[in-house]
Parts: C-alpha cells; sequence; structure tokens
C-alpha cells in the first residue's frame, strides 16, 4: 500500500476532484480487457496538465510508488492493469483533435482521443488515417501507440508505428520531450518515437500524438468466400498474395467462429463450412473493380463453396459483420474468453490453424479461431470459465504449446496486444536472453527506479500459477462487507 | 594509437590476410562520402565470421580501443570515419543474398549487400524493394539500415524502417542478436531493430537484413515540368497531394543546379528558368494514366512555362538524368561539394528554398540546391574549396543558418543522412536536452564502454573549428616521406 502521506501530496498535485479513491473507483480500475488479471489500485489520478504528470512521476521516484498509465482500459494483456504499490493515471479525459493539417497530411490528437472518432475526422476531409485496431470504437490512440496497435488494414497499410510521426511525452523523469515532427524523413539521433511506440507505457506517458494520414481511397468492394477445406482457404490467400493484389483486409474465421457468430447474428452463414474468408480490396474505381473480380476468380478456382461480392455498402456492411462480430459472438458462449494473438508469417497459416485445432483437442478445450490471415495474425480464443480452475489451467497450458508453435514456425508470440502481464512469461523464449537483457537494460535506464508500468513485460508473474491471485479474495470481501452497495 | 599488443591480438582474431594496416590501406579508410573529415585508423579488419566481430568487440572493451563499422563508406555524414584510437571493421565482403521467399514477400541479405542489387534481384521476379539512397548503386543494406536511407521514393513508400523486419545484430559486448522476424506484425517486448535503425553504427553491427518486398508496380509514367517562378512550382506540388495523387517521386531542381546539369550533360534545359520538377506516378496501367494527365493540367494550371510527359522508358530515362546527374553536375564545378539534407514539412519548402538562398547571398556563397520536394527532404549543396578555410568558414556559418531555419519551420537538420560526425553541433539544438540525455542514457547503457563507433552523433566536434585536423597533416606528412609512391 502507497503510504497516506504520499496519497494526500499526490491529493494535493491534482486536486481533490480529480483524485479517486472509493471502493468503486478502485474496482473500476482494478481490470482491463484482458480477462483473469484484476489489483486494486491505491487511487486513481486524473491530471489536468503535462505538469502534473511530471510532478507525480517525481513523487513517484522520491517515494517509491508504481505509476499506471490508462486510457479506455481495451488492452488485452494487461498493460493499463494496476499492481501493487501503484496508482493508476487516467488520460482518457484529454480526448482532442488538435489540429489537421490538410497540406502535410498530419493530425496532432490528445492521447486520449479516441481511434474511431479519428477515423471520422479525418474521412470527412477525403483523408485516412489506417490502423484499425479491433476495438476503435472505444481504445485511445495513446493505448495504440503503446501498443503499437494492428488491425484488419495491417497487410496493405501497416500498423500504427507506420503512422506516429511524433509524440509529447512524459519521462519516468518527469521531463517532458517532443520527439519527431512533420518531416516525414527525419534521422537525427536515436528515434526516441520508436523506441516509446510499443513500449506499453513502461518508458513514458504519451500525452500527444502527431499521426501521419493518407489520402482516402476512392472506393472498396468486400467479398465473402465459404470453403469445405482450411487448406482451399489458404491457397486462396497466397494465390491473392502471389497475384500481387495487396487486399485491405483479407479475414478468417475458423467453422467454431463461424457456428458462433451465426448462432448470434442470424446471417444466413451455412454452419457446416470449414472456413471463411473476408476480403475487402481499396483504391481507384478501375483497379478495384479489376482486382476484386480476379479475387472471386482466384476464390472459385480454390473451390470457394460459395463467394458473394457486395453490390452496394450496405451488402458489405453485413458481410463484414460476420467478421467484427466474431469476438461478440465467440464471447457468449462461456464466461471467459480468453483472446490471443499467435503470428505467423503469412505462409504458415495453415499450418499453425492445424497445430491450434490438434491442442485444443488434446487439451479438451472449446477454441474459436479468427482473424488476419493477410499478415498471418491469428486470435485463437478459447471458451472458457475462470472460476473452473482447472479448465483454466488447462487452457494455459494449451496458450503456452501455441505459443511454442508460432515460434516454432517463425512467428510471435504477440502480433498486436503486447506482452504486459500476460505473456512475460514467453518473452524470453521468444527472443532471447541477449535480446531480453537489452531491453531489460533500456527500461532500467530511462526508469531507474522502476515507477513506470511497473510489473509489465519483464518480471516474471505467469497469467495462471497456482491460485487466483488474492486480490481477488480482497475484492469479495469487500463486497461481501457492502462495500460496493 | 592502440598498442601493438591489442593489434596482434586482433591479427590473429581475422588471420594475417584479414588484417590491412599499410599506409595505403589505412589511407583508404580514412575518409567516406562525407567531405572535410578524415583520420587515419590504426588497422582495418576483415572479419569472415560473426564469432570474429564478437571476439574484436569483446577485445574492444578489454583493451579499449573503438571499433568502426564500415560498408561502403558512401555516408554524408561521416558516420564511417574513424577516430583516433579506432579500427575499422569492414562488412562489404558479405554481400550475398540468402533468400528471396516470395510467399512471405521477404528477403534475407548480408548487410553489405548493395542495394542496387537488392533492386535488381528483387525486380527480376516482379517485386519491389522500395528504399532507393541516391548512392544505391553502391551503398549496401547495412549502411541503409544504420542510417535509415531514404531516398527518392520516400514519399509514397517511406524509408528503410518501413521494410526493415529483422536483423542480426552483435552488440557492443560481442554477444549476437538476431531481432524481429517474417511475422509483419510483432510487438513481443521493447522493438529493437527499431533502435538500432538509424543508430549509425553506435549500438550494435548488423550483419545480415531481413527486408519487407512489395510487389512491383505494372507501370510508370515521368513527367518533366520547368517553371519561371519557385511558388508556381510549389504551388504544384501542393496542388498534386491535394489531388490524393502521390507520386513515386517529386523531385525538385533549382536554377544553379539546372545550370550545372546543363552544362554537364547537354540535355536541352533551358537555363534560365527557376526550378524544374521531375514527376514520377506508378502503379496499375489505367491509374497512372489517369495520374499522370492530372499531373500535366496541375502543372500547366500552376503556369509550368513546359510540361513533357514522357512518351516511352527511353525517354524517361533521359528525364530522369536531369535529376540523377545533379550532384554529380554541381560536383564539378568546385573542388569541394557539400551536400546536406535539412528538411522541413512539405508545406514549407518554399520558404525553406527562399531562406537558403537569402543566406547564401549573405555568405557570398554558391548553392546548388535539389530534392524531395514531396518530402521536404532538400539538398542545399554548398559548392566551395575545402582548401580556402575562409570560404569553408562562411560555408559553416551559411549552414548553421540553414538548419535553424529548418528547424523553425518544424523541419530536421537531417532528413536522410545521419548525424555521424557532420551535425553532432546541432543535435541539442534539434531535439533538445532532455531528448539527447536520453539517448546518451541508451547508449551508455548498451554500449558502457563505448567501443563501438565512438565520437559519432554526440560528441561535440564540429565539422570546422580552427584548423584542419592534424591528422591531414600526419597523412601529408606520409605522403612526403614517399609512403604512397
Amino acid at each position: 500500500m502507497i503510504p497516506q502521506t504520499s496519497l494526500i501530496k499526490l491529493r494535493s498535485i491534482v486536486g481533490g476532484e480529480n483524485f479517486l479513491d472509493s471502493a468503486e473507483d478502485k474496482i473500476a480500475y482494478s481490470y482491463d480487457g484482458t480477462p483473469l488479471f484484476q489489483q486494486l489500485p491505491d487511487a486513481i489520478l486524473i491530471p489536468r496538465s503535462t505538469d502534473q504528470i511530471s510532478q507525480i512521476l517525481r513523487l513517484a521516484n522520491e517515494e517509491g510508488f508504481g505509476v499506471v498509465p490508462r486510457g479506455s482500459g481495451s488492452g488485452l494483456s494487461g498493460g493499463s492493469i494496476p499492481v501493487e504499490n501503484s496508482v493508476v493515471l487516467l488520460v482518457n479525459h484529454w480526448n482532442r483533435i488538435l489540429e489537421i493539417d490538410q497540406n502535410n497530411l498530419t493530425i496532432w490528437v490528445e492521447a486520449g482521443a479516441i481511434t474511431g472518432q479519428v477515423h471520422s475526422a479525418v474521412e470527412a476531409l477525403g483523408l485516412m488515417y489506417p490502423p484499425d485496431p479491433g476495438s476503435s470504437t472505444i481504445c485511445t490512440i495513446g493505448g495504440n501507440v503503446a501498443e503499437n496497435a494492428g488491425g484488419l488494414r495491417g497487410l496493405k497499410y501497416g500498423v500504427t508505428r507506420n503512422y506516429v510521426l511524433g509524440l509529447e511525452v512524459v519521462l519516468p523523469s518527469g521531463e517532458v520531450v517532443l520527439t519527431g515532427g512533420k518531416s516525414v524523413k527525419d534521422v537525427a539521433g536515436y528515434s526516441l518515437k520508436d523506441i516509446l511506440i510499443g513500449s506499453e507505457g513502461t518508458l513514458g506517458i504519451t500525452t500527444k500524438v502527431l499521426l501521419r494520414l493518407i489520402p482516402k481511397p476512392d472506393t472498396s468492394r468486400t467479398m465473402l468466400a465459404l470453403y469445405d477445406k482450411l487448406s482451399d482457404a489458404a491457397e486462396t490467400v497466397s494465390d491473392i498474395i502471389g497475384s500481387k493484389i495487396t487486399p485491405a483486409a483479407l479475414e478468417f474465421l475458423d467453422n467454431t467462429t463461424i457456428r458462433c457468430v451465426e448462432e448470434y447474428a442470424h446471417l444466413g452463414l451455412p454452419t457446416s463450412v470449414e472456413s471463411l474468408l473476408l476480403i475487402e480490396v481499396d483504391g481507384r474505381v478501375s483497379v478495384v473493380e479489376e482486382d476484386a473480380a480476379k479475387i472471386v476468380q482466384l476464390c472459385r478456382q480454390h473451390h470457394a463453396l460459395d463467394v458473394t461480392l457486395a453490390a452496394n455498402e450496405e451488402e458489405a456492411v453485413r458481410l463484414r459483420s460476420a467478421r467484427k462480430g466474431a469476438l461478440a459472438a465467440l464471447a457468449r458462449v462461456r464466461p471467459t474468453t480468453i483472446l490471443e494473438d499467435a503470428t505467423v508469417p503469412r505462409s504458415e497459416v495453415a499450418p499453425m490453424l492445424e497445430q491450434i485445432n490438434r491442442i485444443s483437442k488434446s487439451h479438451n478445450l472449446t477454441f474459436g479461431t479468427f482473424g488476419h490471415a493477410g499478415d498471418g495474425n491469428l486470435h485463437p480464443t478459447c471458451l472458457t470459465d475462470e472460476r473452473d480452475s482447472e479448465e483454466i489451467h488447462r487452457a494455459e497450458m494449451a496458450f503456452e504449446e501455441i505459443f511454442s508453435e508460432a515460434i516454432r514456425l517463425g512467428g510471435t508470440i504477440t502480433g498486436e496486444h503486447g506482452i504486459g502481464l500476460s505473456k512475460k512469461k514467453f518473452l524470453k523464449t521468444m527472443v532471447g536472453e541477449p535480446a531480453l537483457e537489452m531491453m531489460r537494460k533500456i527500461k532500467q535506464t530511462i526508469d531507474p527506479n522502476g515507477v513506470l508500468n511497473p510489473g509489465k513485460i519483464f518480471t516474471l508473474r505467469p497469467r495462471c500459477e497456482g491460485p487466483l491471485p488474492t486480490n481477488r479474495e480482497q475484492i469479495k470481501k469487500l463486497a461481501d462487507l457492502g462495500a460496493f452497495t
């Protein structure tokens, strides 16, 4: 617990109305989008200026507590979950768009700006901000930067890193750094922004972000293809890329996911098919028509049972809903949904899917797998129940095997969610000791007292070893005492 | 000087045939593509394995000398120039293409592979490696990674960083790290490759590089437009981008450069025009034709005196030669050519060019300016004579003012050449003390003994303060002694 004397100082930095420490508030900020993790913070701070963040971090260094930055809390690796002896620092109230520069195709936003709002704002001007994580309606740009978020359009347009031109960041020391700028080429010293992007809030608290925009494609076409055999779908993907077409989306659903989606949304999908591809091409009209026709032809060549080419945007929305609803549909089946992001080179998608099925069966678990077939970024999703510790244990073992397979196939344990709390156990196997040591050294030199988002990425504390953490019991105790009523 | 005992150990690590220490060899490796800098190394090493590099670096840590990695030595910020008490470590003999993976659109190359050879190899398969620094016929991929090299195609396709998927690197400790891989999405821990890219050989020696490829565009069209007024050319650039067209190249030449090119290459360019734009669009046939027609129209709207649209590749090559020959043409005029890369946001290109002209005149110097108008990456080039120390002093003062203007306009002191030796003086003004301190800390923690490319980026030693360095005298002394005859 942070000593009361420190909490009083924190309250005086942000002001009483921006300092939350009721039991209800602590519970609300004790978890994020990641299942199985929870920890009460000692307080929640809503800073009103960059200078207040600096003061908070200086105090953290002096008095030895942790500061956990948080946007919308939609992360899937536990990156914004408090650890013991820490406060949560909110940035999601800073959600303004500060400037759209149409000459230089850039946008300055506050870190708490919602990704989807950025999309809308720039699309209204005929521009596009391509990264589109699945949580884009709620997630923040600051969180996207912290996790180097990906999304559906990664294959053609890349990930968050490819669009960050500049950052205003408060370093763990409390110093404020403005790194990068509107010049798309800039090699003045080490690229601090590239060190900070994807550092999961462990090296700095991002307060403002300068993003690069591109012209919005004139049009798009959406297709949906159904397959009896997984290998046919995989070969279609290979052949599309081999034909020099780079779709804006090239998404995959397996049979379990298709069945759940159909049960949930009644889209008329045949529940017997093995897999489904959702494909979208965008760009100039002439090229899009040409590419769409070619893709339909390739799907048929590879024995698609059915290929639908949306005739208009309404139909496209309907086709997309099969993919967009995948996680929500899976999440209805069992109380706990563990969504992972094992990622492999595109050529290894089919072998990886076979391994996921094998592993799932061998542990007697239900997995639905969907994801970004075009860039090999899969989402094996375990449908389970966190109250069944034995089944959770099996799920953990299954994921461990899945990550090993991803590494064996030349892939990675995380394509877009980050390490956070949930994958610390696997990081050393993934990157090797010398690389891990280099990361530790960077953390140590930038944040010598470990005040910023402590316990993330590095310290070993696997998701499931032994019983659930005691903090859950604490919460239950508080509930039993009627603290939340 | 490195003690003889250390040199003997180095010789035994690489073998006598891979250890060069004759006066001729030392002179050959005493300079690179950057004017006004020169320093003799104590020896030149040609390692034959990654393990030998590890041994060399371990010895450097134990015995306290510097190791300067070098590819082709075509850099323009002095990054591969030896400093006192250092050896040059060559990697340019490792120039093989190791694998082209057409399923995943990747290529593994050794660090010494020539960029132009990578272009040819992948283009033969219908693929493309977009980064194309001006020195592509001689520069190495390892050097491109060290400097995060840009080039003509930056506006549409980005820079080297956007294409590096993985690196094999020997860290200053001698440990070998393989970071990244064929997964285009990978967020497992800090992105070490992104810390290493652009670190100018100060954090690791790259031995192998995994690059991302894209499908080669089907076709391209090249245009050349001449203007009486700089502002008309600048407005054309703005309007092209405003029309949602992203050219593969959007290059600019000023009057001085045009005159030098015409004198050199006799292309029939009118030497009275104020500026020239070379524009290239690529992609699918239908789109390229449409875009080219639109661009020609925009050039005319903005009072271009003449617009030529190349009818075929032969004509395109002729038009391109105006831009490709710019540096060679300028370099003929005076004995010393100082080529810089002050870069500004695209909207500030015209104001920046005006400032360069003003500064050049006020110091009574001859500048030719050309560069990448589309991404604001300009090359103000001073035509001077290094034997005239008074004029060189004025040139230094002029560049100092030019860099200040670039910073004032929201730009950077270096868009694609790096800091190296030549811009250390300006880095603090550019990034500010907290950012510089963060860079220093990273260098210090990864390379605590400062063995790797010492004296680059950080230590203050401006290009021109007082007399030329004594090593030039050393060289002259050696020459006088008949050492090179």
